[in-house]
């Protein structure tokens, strides 16, 4: 684990998030999978490459995911991924220090989805439906590797 | 004043401002100045306009300033611009609550300015050269009317 200099108070951890912070949930085709469909919740923060001792008390703040460099934006990422580390470290931090602004309402679906994917909700064909329509409503700026409905229309495909 | 639901944490406002706020010294040409060049230090914040009632609040906690919408990107800036709001306001918040990354460092130098500004040492040649300097090296990527170079040649130009 990173050592610190001094632990970030939850709040600005929660101001950082407000501007910085990115929920998002992505989705890949694995023909693998019975329902064809991986469904992976993500939570980042993207800061420029100076700000790396900062990324790193972020890091050691959530005590869970990776930080790794972009070279394209020069940027360190901090990214959590596993929806354990998200349901029972990122998510609880939220309720506790509740984001404020629009990005308030990107974190509760977030919440919702991770929850659902925990429980394996996400291997239901009509429950996977909702979670790829609510996570197209968020971050309406954000690239997509796929569109909404070639998503929505690989699962009318399959039965479940 | 502006009236909010509830008060913001004093650490939120210092997370929120490490990611998205702005601290900035401009410069402009004026004739009618003997020093010929007036300093106008600026801390602001802008989020999108779905964020208005954040912007609101942040306008209700340093309780100076103004907001002001900008067509061009949809936002809303929230800007204090005077030097006593700056100097008794905003910049005290920052002692108390500090910076983390490498805005710390712009920060610390605006309130330098800031402070030198408010005992009118900018109407010095030397001290306002070094104002100019100090200010050029914050804030690397934003955009600047004038060139450092112009202004510090203006100021060669003429006896204060």
């Amino acid at each position: 684990m990173e050592k610190t200099e001094e632990g970030l108070d939850p709040w600005f951890v929660t101001g950082l998030v407000e501007g910085e912070g990115c929920f998002t949930v992505s989705f890949t085709f694995r023909r693998r999978l019975r329902i064809g469909i991986e469904t992976r919740p993500s939570f980042s923060i993207s800061l420029n490459e100076r700000d790396l001792p900062l990324i790193q008390s972020i890091h050691a703040f959530f005590n869970c995911g990776a930080v790794r460099y972009s070279r394209n934006d020069r940027t360190y990422k901090y990214e959590s991924r596993s929806v354990a580390d998200l349901v029972t470290k990122v998510i609880p931090h939220f309720a506790g220090f509740p984001l404020k602004g629009r990005k308030a309402k990107d974190f509760e679906m977030f919440a919702d989805i991770c929850r659902k994917v925990r429980a394996n909700r996400h291997l239901n064909r009509e429950c996977l439906k909702k979670i790829i329509e609510d996570a197209y409503r968020m971050n309406p700026s954000g690239k997509r590797r796929h569109e909404r409905n070639d998503l929505l229309r690989k699962l009318g495909e399959l039965k479940v």
